[in-house]
């Protein structure tokens, strides 16, 4: 029995993961959670997987949670209840699936304490992988993707070492803009952005896809997850999704994991590691009924995020935090209709060119540039 | 140093065994080989690589060679000296490249000796899957596949139980006539079908390739090597040839192995197994220089000899015996333009029906099977 706690229990993520264990009740058992505000679903939950310990972001959430769930339940709340979530003694495995950088710390507790990680959370890599990935070194800890992205590479790495890889191919989409020239960018709307092809998603990750910072992001995280430099890392685009990334070796051999979209998939393989357990229901990919894959190469210039991004992270140091930053206050703006679809660009490109990069930075300053980089373009957007 | 015994040193799986034992010396020496008829050739890779034994088909060669290569190689031929080379006992591998159903008896010997088998010979497998499969398993010898589409399965497994398995997935490119119909097809020459567009084979594999009996036989092949039951084991139109085998497992994720077309990866891959060597001099693999897979359902009404090959497996016993004697024979019949393209088919469909297979064949029956349909069907054209 693998007994799993569990970041972020109310978003995507978590309802899947909570899927997951539901269906394989003999193997998981959810020993602990965090949900934010959504404490209706969070009853639910309690109620179903009687966990043991729970945490919800405000105090007076707790209280009125405590009525209403098993007693003993302990209901805990705020930055040391998702600490004591992620660290609790009986847990095996951490999955963060919280969104934000409010995961980070819970993660570096968890794995203190031996805790096999499960990453389904941006931020934690792109702004501290250096922190991140030397702890779990120390610590003898595997740190896992949920990222389909990700996901897939760890499947294609799978009883390979990784020496022998020569490029890591991330996929994508090209987000809901795709056929869209730059001129035509201009002009698009919010309404127009949130029409995701593929996958259906929240708002933010949305636009990131649309301007292919998500996939940006996704390369920081594949250097810090898999210990590849950035010039061995590619970006392919391939709007049908179906190939969820790829991985050459020094062979010229390539392996690619592929499947329907479906992320309770990656985020059982990330429970079940090393093994796989079925999964009844999930739609089987028949090739033929796809008929055709496209490939293309991106344009840096067309995508000027995801050139960011390469050169954030070949930066390093506290530059990916800035770029993080910018790019999740400038989303906000664009969503509450303040700056154009390519003015988060130009927001991202002015934060980052202002920014002397720290190297290495602690965890402490990572969290100072991150506020500064916030407050700085906040102001410079009003 | 892996000591590699080499069987088929001068046909095209030979030859590229032999560039990759060029290519590190430090890794890999041949210690034995044998060669059919082209003594020309042979000589002069006996006198680059110097193997200790080499074996060659006919008395009168042996003694030809013998004075043109280093004194002291040990030159032997026939039967005897085939497996004379195949037991070296010095060789670590063996590498069963030879032609038709001559391998299999030495390469029995070379697992009872305790060597790794690398098969590149359809017939071992196709013929006397059974006892092969069986003898390695009783002297905890491994068979690693060398065929593109096998090796694609076994890197797709690597890491991975097969109990884990719920597909395995065999591209096909569908061969010359691909776009024809079975009327079509009724009028198609040898010139046309030498033709293909993928890889540059040999004339019996392209009709193999051309009718698909050529998957039809990896279709056996792969339920031998990874011990999948037929019922698992898919075929995939793919005419790119650029996806070369895939696995799905119960979880539904699918992994794939793709590259472009160069025999030496799965060559290499063998030899170097686990490991994974470099191969500088290979065309990487861009899927946008590609553009576009594209990928359909075989119509098994259009592609007969398929359905005869899923047919004799899971028949079993003696059927794919005289599956593989019949179309050899159909094959060697329709180059001579003594019976048509379409016949092929035929010949194999009248000599299946009339054969009642012989369950858990030993080496001898299959011989004797073997001999007894090439003869009914040689008579039966005649």
């Amino acid at each position: 029995m693998k007994h799993i706690a569990l970041l972020g229990s109310t978003g995507s993520i978590g309802t899947q993961t909570l899927d997951i264990i539901r269906t394989h009740p003999d193997k998981f058992s959810l020993i602990s959670m965090s949900a934010g505000r959504n404490t209706k679903l969070a009853i639910t939950q309690i109620n179903e997987f009687k966990p043991e310990t729970v945490s919800v972001a405000e105090e007076k959430d707790a209280e009125k949670i405590r009525a209403e769930v098993p007693a003993g339940t302990n209901v805990v709340y705020g930055g040391e209840g998702l600490k004591e979530v992620a660290v609790h003694p009986k847990a095996d495995f951490l999955m963060n699936a919280v969104l934000g950088s409010v995961g980070l710390e819970p993660t570096l507790a968890a794995i203190e304490a031996g805790k096999v990680i499960g990453i389904a959370n941006k931020e934690t890599l792109v702004t501290a992988g250096h922190i991140v990935m030397e702890k779990a070194k120390e610590n003898n800890v595997q740190v896992l993707p949920v990222d389909s992205e990700h996901s897939a590479i760890f499947q294609c790495l799978e009883g390979s070492h990784t020496d022998e890889v020569s490029r890591l191919i991330l996929t994508a989409s090209g987000g809901s803009f795709r056929d869209l020239s730059r001129k035509e960018l201009n002009g698009v709307t919010v309404e127009d952005a949130l029409n995701h092809p593929n996958w259906s998603m929240g708002a933010k990750i949305t636009i990131d896809s649309a301007t292919m910072m998500n996939k940006g992001l996704e390369v920081i995280e594949a250097h810090w997850l898999f210990g590849i430099p950035y010039e061995q890392i590619e970006v392919l685009l391939h709007r049908e999704s179906i190939i969820h990334s790829l991985v050459e070796y020094q062979d010229g051999s390539v392996l690619a994991q592929l499947g329907t979209p479906d992320m309770r998939v990656p985020i059982q393989y990330a429970l079940s590691y090393p093994k796989r357990l079925e999964l009844k229901d999930t739609k089987r990919l028949n090739l033929w009924e796809a008929g055709t894959l496209d490939f293309k190469q991106p344009d840096f210039k067309r995508y000027k995020c995801l050139q960011y991004a390469f050169d954030a992270g070949k930066e390093g140091g506290t530059m990916p935090v800035v770029l993080n930053a910018a790019n999740e206050v400038a989303v906000e703006a664009f969503l509450q209709k303040s700056i154009s679809f390519l003015g988060i660009e130009d927001v991202i490109e002015e934060a980052m060119n202002r920014h002397s990069a720290l190297k290495n930075p602690s965890l402490d300053t990572i969290l100072q540039v991150d506020q500064e980089t916030r407050e700085y373009v906040r102001t410079r957007l009003n």
